[in-house]
């Protein structure tokens, strides 16, 4: 199991909830920017709302320190952030997050991109990388309060099975969550449309839903 | 509500696991089949089974005779068996249950299609009925046993609000069943991408799981 996770463009609203997550958890966790200084400033608020070991680094500084990384950047960030990590971040397991959301209308949607979904974008770019797909559907500010249990599943992909297992065992240091072996990486593209799905079911019934499987 | 139902393609499993739960609901409930002794066929099974007003057609008849309409058809046959439906269909509400599936090695993923989805299909391939996108998530054999209840919600989706109001009330026949509201008929495409995320699932826990919304 990860001793020190990072948090790749971790100062948005998802990485933040996750760094506040695994902090509380009793991770060492680094929480990556561009910039030292607003890595920094976001793992200050994550630890006085949170608590827990969390600091702030350049994301290639919290690369380098790290065993597991999680990609929270946003889907537009990806081509240009991740290339440059690929060699400090080969053998590692990473975790992408990210969803290709596209809003029209006030309607989201996924767009359509080449590889078929963010994680395998991700598996790309980092070709040394023990790519995973995992968190993708849950809400950021959901996660941000620590207080409070979650009630979701997080359905993890990947075509390394141990990579699988671990950030298994890692989302169920998430109080209510349980990891669910969502099978190969491929299958990350049905999880991040699910993320699209339960947006708008969000907005018909103006609440905040997770995604739940019966039946294991 | 719908009085008479008619499945479309009704023969295969998922159109007699349907006809099954709403014959037992105590709708009439008609198997529309290319041949009208295939259709009467597979009605008589699922009389014996679960008892109810089932009866085999044509799927002309059968489109014909029902207030709402199911498409069970395998994706590969909406092109040649809808268009020659679409007038007795406009107005109607037809639901598209269909997931473009196919399998690469044991593997579970959903076609390339140009609409999206095969409920957007639907939609083009009949220009004048309410296309709703549901039940696309239900394990068929589990369908087929009335005598159990489920532990599923059915994703309802469609651009006409009235038809899909009615089809969360129809999902809400079957015993188990929650009908969810997922918005327009372009989010069916991440209902259908579940149902191959779900055989991944199903084949790494060697199990039958469904779906849950959780947080409404």
């Amino acid at each position: 199991m990860a001793e020190t996770v990072a948090v790749i463009g971790g100062t948005g609203p998802e990485g933040k909830g996750l760094a506040a997550r695994f902090g509380h958890a009793g991770l060492k966790v680094i929480v990556g920017s561009r910039s030292a200084e607003r890595g920094e400033e976001a793992a200050k608020e994550i630890r006085e709302a949170a608590g827990g070991a969390v600091s702030g680094a350049t994301n290639v500084d919290a690369t380098a320190l790290a065993d597991t990384v999680l990609i929270t950047l946003p889907y537009s960030g990806l081509k240009d952030t991740l290339p440059p990590l690929a060699t400090a971040l080969a053998s590692k397991i990473v975790v992408s997050t990210v969803v290709p959301l596209q809003f029209t209308a006030g309607r989201a949607s996924i767009m359509a991109i080449e590889d078929g979904s963010a994680a395998e974008e991700t598996k790309r770019l980092l070709p040394g990388a023990r790519v995973v797909g995992a968190f993708q559907n849950l809400a950021a500010h959901k996660l941000f309060d620590v207080s409070k249990a979650l009630d979701a599943d997080v359905i993890v992909t990947s075509d390394d099975r141990d990579a699988l297992r671990e950030v298994m065992q890692l989302a169920e240091l998430i109080a209510g969550v349980r990891g669910v072996n969502g099978g190969p990486l491929q299958a990350s593209r049905y999880v991040e449309g699910i993320t699209a799905l339960l947006v708008g079911v969000n907005r018909n019934y103006k609440t905040e839903t997770s995604i739940k499987i019966a039946g294991i």
